[in-house]
């Protein structure tokens, strides 16, 4: 079978560097270019050194290199530069994936409102496809363009949906206290992400209101068929890698939460439903492509607690953009994605 | 003026050199006694150089030692050894501080279903004053017998406290999201507390049910009036020390939060009600006995976010135990207490 | 091809879960048993939730199964375990590779004197193969007991080797300061390893006398022809994984120390010797069974300084003995090995 | 006693933090300025919230204020700042304590070719007075200006000292193998110091030459009494605080150097050489002014090896600058110092 070519804009940050762990030993897959404006000539590895004898392309300037011969562009780019490239790659057939939040609301004006800019090319907001493939498998199939979803949404998203398309819970308040690694942040030069400022140290930020707030909103909102009461709290806690999402939820009627949650989640291979009782860890995913649940009723009472980790790199970021894309090939949807945990 | 004679027992924990750290320079104190069964003889400093040129003494056998000559005995134990001791001492008046759990509960059936033990005496629990001043000042004025409060309890209790204490929350339905450094499990060799298991992960823990369930509700039901309801979910961060506990609640009508709390803590040295807007981080407080609190109205809506950090060994126990002994012996109630957070 | 049938005894504990990760995904490898006698029926995968979907075996009592099934077992146990079993399982045709100490030290006296217990089997120790690869491959191949080195001593030896081999240092005055993450300790309860112990902290320890310093002095000697002169410091750092070692020589003529150093580990696949004036660093090798090596003369004296990294679960542990089992039984030496490093 | 009036040039950094954390709670200290050129007009606790309640004071720019009201000024600013203003303050009166290099290299050339600039004061170079108070107290005492020690330099030549000043060892070969917490980098935005990308990672820096090897070869001379062969190599550790200095050197006789070490810091009230056998770690020193030092001979062969720890903070900054003004202005040498080290 022929390879797929990929091209990844951007390929400096965290989920560029991550994108490429996975892809260099991706079976179906063909590196073709990695551009960075900053970096153009300088060999991959030699810059992540960890990926020494697995990448041997130099970063390449995007205006050296044609990207219309690839099969799908990743974009791990800083938001607003995807939506400028993409319709271009889209005409020449190239599909894409854009990892940053160009494509993720469907309400313009709220995105505008967000994120600061005026959207390129709304009507390609449109075609685009949320890619929670948990959710939207069958529109990722077709797509042409991919909207990867964040790394906070994803927890979010993935810990409420049984819930909310069961209809058992109170959709009006709804809360999400989720704990991010500082890996979150990117692989930006900013004090606040310095390892003596977030070493040791815990704290919230962000209440009056987050970026990924529109994000969850409207994909509770299509869960639930009509808008949801959301309080979205976030954190940063000294870790690398991992997302922890606590939600909370009060419950309108009996029902058996780990059945619910079991049943919904049977046939996915990348969200696991930890058995009763259990507490998932974000070490036991990390560096993998899993979810892993767990759903609580404290002392019997009416309100739920969900349990629900990633690696905000992984299911969070780059991997997920890989599931995407192994579903749009029409290939096995863990190809390149069979990594056991790093644990400890 | 004469110096207060202390005592402590069981100085080997983290509870116990942090007293002793803060004891060793408190200028109206002398130290008598520090005893540990297993490590009589050893001198102190053995054990923890950071000590050296500070404490000289050694670990004393608690057979061997006196502790009726103490002005005040600090217990530094675990659960259930205090219980065992503070009826002779306080017959020789000496006036006793726990902090551990001995006398914290008030309902001794509680008491013993969540330490799984009988208690020793039921009457003592009636007498002893919970050692929240901001709360129970008078009262630890006159206190022969202090029940020093728990870590999450602290930070919970001082973040609730002004929302119910003004009636302005349903209290039926309280959320305390808390998070802890490692530290609080305790100087115990045990593997979930190992770097390599606590590192770089986070979790959330005793959903079903957690020791300070009890206390915490004990507490708030004080401040309110009444029962109240409340979710706790504990989960462990990778810090040494340190407590975030962000708490949810529904606001019941229209109230200037930041007002409200900047009145309720315009007295006390050792609450900070941070300016509108901020929001605390553990760091800021580390080493010291400050708790910060933070509140928030995101979005304007009708829920009500508190942020609230502590250092778990100062004001959620070592220092709020000296700041209890300075109110029981008419001292400044900072005295010894004025240490500047160590940031970064 | 017939895959080839594998027991690991004594698998709850951080080289026991490093074999189930590098081994459930290998392409070569049934899983046979993994015992433990405390553990006995429990699913692994409860223990380790990092295994989930990967590894549904439960541990096995080691009475209640017959290792004499396997083609090979994996002892991962503490020392004096596997020189208990080892002769029976020989005699059954099964192969050996054992992850602790008991094989590694050809003088006998000198191993009773360290790991302070009567050797069961010294001729077995004669036999046995030191699974250096990259210094006995030869042997490695036709070995039916492989003793799999320490983790300091293959970041030291793997230093040092071609400096000792090319005869250009003072071999009497070697050094070899050494940091390694902290689960070099094992996943053992003890204080000194708890996160609130051991994080933030950096110390050195054992300077009197460490265990692997015979097992160095003597892979030293080999690849000199002689006893060397070692000073070995070891430092606990705080991360989870990771040894870092730094070697003082001093060179006893001319030459050039790249070209030394890229002829010797030309061939080798997981041995990477960096571009002239690069720092290693350990993240670079997480998870992977990589050691990267840099060779620096600073200020152009007559003192070379390597740095040498590998991770000391993988190439110092786990992974080596994997890559032992692959040269064994002919398979391609990096086979389940192709693991890219896990950064950030 | 009237106070001594302090003024910070560059007080965002950590030593400026770090300075203000131990000023404000100086007995004998008033604070009069804190200057920032980015940051004036905000308040200092806005932007270090540990300071709340102890420091009042917000940000002036540099323009604004005239420090020659003060009695002393600290340079808490980047290297090349305080050889601009010194000379203007020492002709008003003021003393002056950088605490960056610009006084610390006798030899302008030298100087010069680290630090990349050309030398604005080369005069007053050898008019200041190198401030390592157990080398230098007596000049400290007349001394205008003072040039405060690196951290590296600091740790590194306490633990040489006894040796080299009483000729004991082969000063051609001296190796010091040094560990840093991440502050020592500075509160900088920089890429390799985020908390991603020095999180769980170790390695070495610099080894071609760093700028601490000229100040550590000029301090370790004047010791000798003639210049010395240094190889010194630091290394980045996931710490926040401490530096660990690791040293080795060849001894030329036989000598008790349990007895050498504890002779030569008898007085000295901020060294401590621990008992025989013991190792230090960095947090037994944690936010004081503490060095602590053990010497060991491994294996009683004639290789020294000496730890020496401090908190690159404190001994290896701010602290230290506060025991020059202490010994400048005849106080106390331990006046505001009386710091309890953080444990854990």
């Amino acid at each position: 079978m022929q390879k797929i070519k990929v091209g990844i804009v951007g390929g400096t940050g965290y989920t560029g560097v991550e994108l490429l762990r996975l892809l260099a030993v991706h079976p179906q897959v063909e590196l073709v270019a990695i551009t960075s404006r900053g970096e153009a000539g300088m060999p991959v590895a030699d810059m992540f050194p960890s990926l020494r004898g697995y990448v041997s392309l130099p970063f390449v300037d995007p205006a050296q290199v044609d990207l219309g011969q690839c099969d799908v562009v990743f974009f791990a780019t800083p938001n607003g530069v995807a939506m400028q490239q993409t319709r271009a790659l889209l005409d020449k057939g190239v599909r894409v994936i854009d990892l940053a939040a160009d494509f993720r609301i469907q309400d313009i004006a709220v995105w505008e409102k967000w994120y600061g800019m005026t959207h390129a090319c709304p009507d390609l907001v449109s075609e685009a496809v949320y890619g929670l493939p948990e959710q939207n498998r069958a529109q990722i199939r077709g797509a042409r363009l991919i909207a990867n979803p964040g790394c906070y949404p994803t927890a979010v998203q993935l810990g409420f949906m049984p819930l909310l398309e069961a209809g058992v819970i109170d959709s009006a308040y709804l809360i999400a206290d989720t704990k991010s690694g500082v890996s979150g942040a990117g692989r930006k030069a900013e004090v606040h992400s310095l390892f003596a400022e977030a070493g040791d140290n815990f704290k919230a930020y962000g209440v009056a209101g987050h970026r990924h707030l529109p994000e969850i909103s409207q994909g509770l909102a299509r869960m639930h068929g009509d808008a949801v009461g959301l309080t979205f709290v976030p954190h940063l806690t000294p870790l690398i890698r991992g997302i922890h999402a606590t939600l909370y939820a009060r419950l309108t009627g009996q029902v058996d939460l780990q059945a619910l949650f079991e049943a919904r989640y049977a046939d996915e291979r990348f969200v696991d439903v930890l058995p009763k009782g259990m507490h998932p860890e974000t070490r036991s995913v990390r560096g993998s492509n899993q979810c892993r649940i767990a759903v609580h009723q404290p002392q019997g009472g009416d309100t739920v607690v969900v349990l629900s980790v990633i690696d905000n790199l992984v299911k969070g970021a780059a991997g997920q953009a890989v599931q995407n894309m192994n579903i749009m090939f029409d290939l096995d949807e863990s190809s390149g994605l069979n990594v056991v945990p790093l644990l400890p």
